[in-house]
């Protein structure tokens, strides 16, 4: 921690500094430059983070060296974490494609489907039986109903599967129906819900919040990661800017920045960043090259009919085309699907 | 709702989209211009809000007409809401401040913050037993101990209260112990946590997300409205920008936008929006220049030592300082505090 | 500045960024702390700013201690700078309002105008000659013809004026017709056009630009400073964000933030910041409220009729009770008008 | 052009509008809704555009119907243009890279750096002698004297070549020395230098603003091809966000959606972008993969001695390893380099 004084803080004001870093138990060295004072602190910076000390008279800013995770970065654990979600590995060299609709609307139009993605290459199975939408007017789900579908399919495809989790009332029903629990982007600091999952074993998948720095999506998946469960999938997902052709703006340099700082997979989900299904294809394969673990999009059989997100998802045929693009990417990024 | 055709759609393609409003019981009417076909849809523009017509084949982009909320919105209820706060009128004449420190830390300190700001004139007492802390490793609240003591200063400086809930779990135990209850920022679209303070009778203080348009923070508060509870105070708090010498953007147009759009009482939070405490005093008075129904402001007596948030609390002479200059200000638009 | 190594830095690197600081003159202070070595550097901290540190072998990230602007700060000039404008002084105890329409259409409409803003009390008058327009095909201005409308005018009524200057060429046209030279929001950092109004002794109010933080904003007023003209008078008008309901978000903190870094005076734009007339009373008192040293708002006697801007132009009267408001608002934080 | 009128719009302000629709040539459509009226506009968009219809009383919104965009969209041009800069075809089958220093410094380094980027595969040599710096302390670059070197070098190394003009006093020389001409980011809106490269021939290539829209951006374009000169290449270079690990954030849907809208090539800065020289291969993999019709990137033979962007700049090794990257996803994507 670097502590920068203003050019009129007073030799008392130092030392009242000086004195509170002592009493942490921490080293203070101060450092009289030619405009200004500095006080370099050396010990665990932890200690010194959780402090009010641009508050302190004479302080001018207050500068951490560290970052403020610990069990999600490389330094913790230089070795990539794979995570095995139902038996399929993410994080490895081989591309994962998780897809399906946005929301599981009956079984038989879930079925058909999950057979189409499967065929197509794809891994894991998404479908939503929680939907947060910002209408209350907006369809929300079967619910439970939706689970019972969602892990009947996935047996009769055998396709694991991910789906969100909204509320931590239903933690108990949705970890027992599928194999992967995502944490959509809204729920991306509802604390409690995170410190919840932490205490499982079943992966989670964490989705970036729509205008969460790297910084903080890191800090999530430590408040998982701090309660015993390191299998976290992170996905972004495109974060909010003034840009309006597109519904949120896909941070596509996110994925090396992160796969620089942790240990943790990551995947991209081109349907929500774009919002628009003839955009999913060119920028699933634009985060494949710049290095994803793997892609998780939005198909339906009837878009027109879809109950949520028809807009966003891709036709069987458009999945097809997009599954040949992202394995030629792949390819030539040294991967394999 | 107009939905715009693009210039090669075909009659048929057309056609299919007449039939499909038509099929949903609303009104077509098709209208050719020189470079593009639109079509007018008549009738209740919900029922059409939630079909994916951007996926119809010949579609170029569909425009809403009407907002998407009702039960906030002027047209519904063109008087003002006022909303009363363990005996205090939110959204009258007068302007309401409400001040604590950000989280509940001891009885004595909590005490004799109360009555500083009692005495500097507030009508609320603001403290948190859950905190919402982006660190697993930061202070994260009390909880029921805090909101115990919350209750007992509360009757002993006889100022109502505010205080935070996180998680569903809780509810119970915080509409017990307060007068109002806040729903964080970073909950704003924890729908389910609306939909439950929404079934409720007590006063509601709704944050607007760091992420959220104006439009997705009336939303929000149409679920509380569309569950029962008409007792909704909107809190401004910032945006999340680019720029970075300040914690987050006060959007101080949002005052007068919601005020033009809703008939519910908006305030303003100049510490969290700024996220320091030197510019708190100017931003509120801001704030009621544009119209707040009052001012949310975090005040400790010795903010060296707060566990949260002490960077940008106020002094207790600070706070006086602040009460002078809002006092003045407000008069100056024609309230009184 | 402070250089913070990676963990795994070498000795013989932490040897040549110590090499490299001495060559420059300058003194290195190595320090090692339990998870990172640190080098902090004392004397002249811009000989370091141009150097790319962070590319050397062994650095992680470099934090600069100092602000990058010299001039405009107040460690470098701690009294307020006045700027007179034709008579008018800005920066004072007095709180000025500069109005007129957009654009100068014509004479007669140009006089009408502005002797309902000069009745009303406004100091000075705006009309631009040149228009920098986003749309090739939207109305351009009547460039000298205007300037010559706009100096007659100004004679007429006795109001000085400011207008703006957007192409290098035209430089000695502008400085001969008016009393104060606007740099526009788009030329912010069009550094050439910076330099050379830094060579005249015209005041120049200098926009910032719709996307640029505040420490780029006061970067570009040193270029007119390093030049020799400090008769500067900053101009916040709002920053694009990700919120639709204004044009652009006002950005009413960077008031006091500007005013606690520089000496130069700050006003407000609240027309092109909300782009709609009905906001740009309530933003305009927060302004003020806020320590603004005066507004700048777009009148026009029929917007109806506008050639540009007619959205957010303020009718006559409506501008009278912007008067009205600003003027008790200042008084109430002890200014006057 | 749709006309959405306020609930309580009047019968007699319904007339106004209509009377001012049909007297500038056009034909209104009036609809009566359940909650809205709303009036349809036939005709050419354009004229309606400039008037401030929002100012009408009884108007709520006005919201137009086609892009404000002419010459450079696909509707008036379906076939892809192909711009020859120097001999090289930009938006062809084949990928290009644009590769050299940010800035050029001397003769001799600058030759250096042109021979490496030639034998590693660019097709043409970038190198700034007018340089943007956002400190008037900064080096500002060679000006005509680097010119003069980039032209020698241009013709040593058989490299054509691509510089910024930042001055319309430089044109006459700019023109002279290089084969295309750079817009940079800060000058997207400096119209008056638009207006004036319009009526070259020379190809130019227009960075996006760090904060303008895409329709913003295509508007600036138009003010180049409307002027003549349909030579354009669009270049995305990232716009500026919250997120803060890279110094913009790169927009890689923008490549696809610029694609579907106009007829123009499109091509990527990952240096500018990100900041970051460790992060320019990915995230040209990812332009690449996502579309685009080449990269520009910053190559320095020692960055620890560039005089500016050395942080973002590639060493030599760096750089092949970028242009074997590149090469196997423009294959993956059917596109040979």
């Amino acid at each position: 921690m670097i502590i920068v004084l203003r050019p009129e803080a007073t030799e008392k004001q130092i030392r009242h500094i000086v004195d509170k870093v002592k009493k942490l138990g921490l080293k203070p060295m101060v450092s009289k430059g030619i405009e200004r004072t500095i006080i370099g602190v050396i010990g665990k910076e932890d200690i010194l983070r959780v402090q009010p000390l641009e508050v302190f008279p004479g302080v001018e800013k207050v500068m951490p060296v560290l970052a403020p995770y610990k069990l999600v970065s490389k330094d913790f654990k230089p070795e990539k974490t794979i995570v095995d979600a139902g038996g399929v590995k993410i994080g490895g060299k081989k591309v994962v494609v998780i897809a399906g609709p946005c929301a599981v609307e009956n079984h038989q139009t879930f079925l058909k489907i999950a057979k189409i993605v499967k065929k197509a290459g794809a891994s894991l199975l998404r479908g939503g039986a929680f939907k947060p939408r910002t209408s209350p007017y907006s369809f929300q789900g079967l619910g439970e109903k939706g689970l019972k579908i969602l892990r009947e399919v996935s047996k009769e495809v055998a396709l694991p599967t991910v789906t969100e989790l909204m509320d931590i009332r239903d933690i108990d029903v949705v970890e027992r129906y599928t194999d992967m629990i995502q944490i959509g982007a809204r729920n991306m600091q509802n604390f409690n819900l995170l410190k919840e999952v932490g205490l499982l074993k079943k992966p989670v998948m964490l989705k970036r919040g729509l205008m969460s720095t790297i910084e903080e999506w890191l800090m999530s998946a430590e408040y998982i990661l701090s309660n015993g469960n390191f299998n976290v999938v992170l996905c972004e997902r495109g974060i909010r800017t003034f840009e309006k052709t597109t519904r949120f703006t896909f941070d596509v340099s996110a994925i090396p920045v992160v796969k620089n700082l942790t240990h943790l997979p990551v995947i991209a989900d081109p349907s929500h960043a774009t919002g628009k299904w003839g955009l999913v294809a060119p920028v699933g394969a634009a985060a494949i090259a710049a290095g994803a673990d793997g892609l998780i999009v939005e198909v339906h059989s009837t878009p027109e009919e879809a109950l949520s997100d028809g807009v966003q998802s891709l036709m069987p045929a458009n999945f097809n085309s997009l599954m040949a693009n992202v394995t030629s990417v792949a390819r030539a990024v040294g991967r394999s699907i």
